[in-house]
């Protein structure tokens, strides 16, 4: 992570942490996954930062949850946030445990390999060898989810991961996209990306 | 759980105790949402069951692997397994933490609620309400994960909550069911359930 990449710390409302945090848990849980079945040192560096990001919004929701509780009423209702957010804390630090088995270069166990199979049916990664029609849309125009049940977990352009792409994002010619989904739906994307398929049907 | 139902505790392969935990630590964070999602203090409570059994397999594990170790070079090798088999339980542990919350009878914090949203669009309990395709075939044959992206996390049948159901099960009138999907894939499912779509186009 360069410099420029730096995250930035600002404040946040209870509301943005959390859903950002469950965000990433889930999004770590598949990157740590993809880390380990593709050997990917950059994708497991990804998720120990996406760790860190996930331990400084706990923290400061917890702060803001404590600030806000004025008194036990208050404190009961409150209660329930911190659950979840430590719950998808503890996640997200399961998913860094398997990304650092990857860092310290510890081999895929055929034991464990064997496990992932269910897994890497799930998980795709391709890059985009053709304009098609995944090169020209926002990513919310598209609606893979909706479209054949797809969610693209993570993109790298050029020496760059961008980290549960938004809507707004347009995938680009020769991206690696890290995605995740059922095995028809991730055969329709393998053939929309190399050209293969050119329309929605 | 009655005491017919009680899980036996037989001895496991390493093989099959860490693909075990896998499974049902992914399936438990499905249903610890969908326990706060529909309120149901049966599916917390199965969720409770089950985290009691990923602990139990994640003791045989360790104890296993520490038995086969004969010297470092078997250590080092079997290490990763170790640390998959953490991670999937500190993730069964986080989504037993959840669904202590609904237990507790701590209600859904409209915050929780607002960040759950997503994951509304991708859960549905729904009931078998005719007989149709989904009421004739095994679920393999059925293959919802690849013609609709939908997997069967769960289903009731009577008071009996089956969970994880396995390729050889057979769904019946009145089931009611957990899926998971995306959400075209979710309404297909519906249409199929209650009768008004007939075939597999």
């Amino acid at each position: 992570m360069t410099e420029s990449e730096k995250i930035e710390y600002q404040p946040v409302t209870v509301r943005e942490a959390l859903k950002e945090m469950k965000d990433l848990s889930e999004v770590m849980i598949d990157l740590a996954y993809s880390a380990a079945l593709f050997h990917s040192h950059e994708l497991a560096e990804e998720v120990l930062e996406l760790e860190k990001r996930v331990g400084y919004l706990t923290y400061m929701l917890n702060m803001s949850l404590m600030l806000a509780a004025r008194d036990a009423e208050d404190a009961e209702s409150l209660v329930g946030i911190t659950t979840v957010a430590s719950a998808t804390n503890e996640i997200a630090e399961a998913a860094a445990d398997i990304a650092s088995l990857v860092l310290q270069e510890v081999g895929l166990h055929p034991i464990v390999r064997d496990v992932f199979t269910k897994i890497e049916e799930r998980l795709v990664r391709l890059t985009v060898t053709n304009l098609s029609l995944l090169t020209q849309k926002k990513l919310g125009e598209l609606d893979l989810a909706a479209w054949i049940g797809i969610d693209i977990i993570a993109l790298r352009r050029g020496k760059r991961w961008i980290i549960d792409p938004s809507e707004e994002e347009v995938i680009r010619l020769r991206d690696v996209l890290i995605a995740r989904g059922a095995p028809l739906g991730i055969e329709k994307l393998k053939a929309v990306a190399s050209g293969v398929l050119q329309n929605l049907e």
